[in-house]
């Protein structure tokens, strides 16, 4: 699959050694997969930052599915995609909103019921076995006894995945600012995992030119998926650089994670993220570019990695807040830094990065945000 | 999901004692799956006998999906089922040998070549995780690269999986004798797994109506999914029971776990095998009475379940037949038996039923045949 991680093998002097066999077995890691299964530091529980994103993505898919429904005149089969849906119930929280908004408009206007058939898409390494435990659950959601069908798609979404012309609804909550790769042209720096504020330009080029061709591979690619008029509705991580001229702020994640890898290996070495975080114009640019879609809605959240709003100066207070964004960012790259450095490192990297959070609990310079854009199939 | 063990708790007085908390606990165990993952006792390593069943429902697939596509004039899209795909590679070798089949017939006459819808169905407790992993090798089996797209469908074919009139092609490969419940008013029978030649005519009778009831439901579904003059093709385990009146012989492979279990616990206590394997007549009389279907093709086979054709007489040859017929049934049983008798019966169990089998090497009473049965969506 495409979206994998290229993991350079390299040569390490320090204390927890880079695996290098693992390196050298696994060239090319699928590692790009939040923690399967259902325990500790899996990504279920541990995604409730994912639930609060999309208590704010909730409006706009709502609102897009009403317009989707009336504009397509109530089609009798709706075939809805989850893309990048991970592991566990919350693919199947936002599915059963957009299925009960159908299920509530259709009793409205007097139609018949649609049959709806639910696509949970992600990479064919994602515990998708949890996932499907959770059908009951997702039965439970549903307001009404309409058909429903469930099922698990496997593949990267910088490729066709569905036949031409058959989806109505596609949404994706923090998944596309996952790279296919990690851009070329970064091996020099060997002190940050992603781009910082004192990043030369041309890796800063790098990582926007790799998420300009992956977004617009992405967007053709559903074109082809949609009928005329369908809707998409994509939640991603972004920056508010418009009115802050730095584009890396020192609690970024990935700032957090380089110090914390600092900490222990003292080079983070060729470990770079797949990952990229765009501003509200550059996303609009690509949009135009490609040409197929129009955007309908785009909106800035505040982005907040599970620790709670309220400032607060008690030292407990700010522990918890570092173990809970700590809890949050394994479950999400545990998979990529094993593959990389081994899991000797992982108990302690973590118990760094919640050090670091803590540190910054009352830093007010957050240049990250959380960007939802819905747009409508030429 | 309906596709379920009904597994009731009962008293036990043996060395092997039934897993009494585990009972209780798992009053309704979804136990009907096979084996997971892909190491030593798992049904990918263990489904040698599917391949060879695979080698004679070919040329009724490959028949069956030419008629199809020049009876439907070469629909654009094409969306192909199998269901009761269980865990592993073997889904694709039936499914790769089908999209050839219409890559090749479109070529032929010129026609462009589809997209190709693969929905892979099993129960959701089902591993389709290990499946999902050989996604590549159904990739490289393929000999043209037309759009393929493949998904995993979670849930009991007993039940509506997919939306109305989008199926053009069916398939299941020994699953539909698999019950969707253990059928009522067999407690009395402690002493077998499943029907023997000495059971009394009322357990034949709830047997053969749990599966009329089921099968027929089976039909109505996929009535209800399938395009007209779409196919299916059923392959089961059946009975010849035309020119041999024992509907039981002593080496049916329930007989043989039977006689194993009372090896070891005495009793089979209220441990039934969700199971019914129908002669030819009774199938066609249900696809009669349902009515969607018109039979195309009904073809018996000899089953062969793990062991060599040649009859030999060496003790040597006799218990690696034993082994192999064990590591099978073994494959396919053994979460079902975890959840009654808890693990430490098992190992123990499938020596015995090896043992059984290399007893029975030379036996010229097989009763078990494999059915394959083509259907055509009135």
């Amino acid at each position: 699959m495409s979206l994998c991680l290229i993991l350079c093998r390299c040569d390490c002097k320090s204390e927890y050694k880079v695996d290098e066999e693992r390196s050298s077995k696994y060239p090319f890691v699928g590692a790009l997969c939040m923690n399967g299964g259902d325990v500790d530091n899996s990504y279920t529980t541990k995604s409730l930052l994912q639930k609060r994103v999309l208590s704010i993505t909730n409006p706009i898919l709502v609102k897009n599915t009403e317009e989707m429904l009336t504009n397509l005149d109530f089609p009798k089969c709706i075939k809805v995609a989850d893309l990048g849906c991970s592991s566990g119930q919350n693919t199947f929280l936002a599915m059963s909103e957009i299925v009960n908004t159908i299920n509530v408009l259709c009793q409205k206007w007097n139609q018949s019921r649609p049959e709806i058939d639910c696509c949970l898409n992600d990479l064919p390494t994602n515990d998708f076995n949890t996932t499907f435990k959770f059908i009951t659950f997702f039965n439970k959601k549903l307001t009404s006894n309409g058909s429903c069908f469930v099922s698990g798609v496997p593949g990267s979404f910088y490729s066709r995945l569905f036949p031409r012309k058959s989806l109505h609804f596609i949404y994706s909550i923090y998944s596309i600012h996952f790279l296919s790769k990690v851009p070329d042209g970064l091996e020099k720096n060997k002190m940050s995992v992603y781009i910082t504020s004192s990043s030369p330009l041309s890796e800063y080029k790098a990582y926007l030119n790799q998420f300009k061709r992956d977004f617009t591979t992405f967007l053709r690619m559903r074109s082809e998926e949609m009928v005329h008029n369908g809707r998409m509705v994509l939640t991603l991580i972004g920056r508010n650089t418009l009115d802050n001229p730095l584009y890396r702020d020192c609690c970024h994640c990935w700032t957090l994670l380089s110090n914390s890898l600092r900490d222990l290996v003292f080079e983070v070495y060729s470990f770079k993220m797949p990952f990229y975080d765009p501003n509200e114009e550059e996303v609009k640019e690509i949009i135009r570019n490609e040409g197929s879609f129009q955007i309908n809605d785009l909106e800035m959240h505040e982005f907040d990695l599970g620790h709670s709003k309220e400032k607060c100066s008690l030292q407990s207070h700010k522990a918890k807040a570092g173990q809970k964004e700590a809890s949050c960012i394994r479950a999400v790259t545990e998979t990529m830094l094993v593959a990389h450095f081994g899991d000797d490192i992982i108990d302690a990297l973590f118990h760094k990065y919640a050090h670091h959070v803590s540190q910054h609990a009352s830093c007010r310079v957050k240049t990250s945000v959380t960007l939802i854009v819905s747009l409508v199939r030429k």
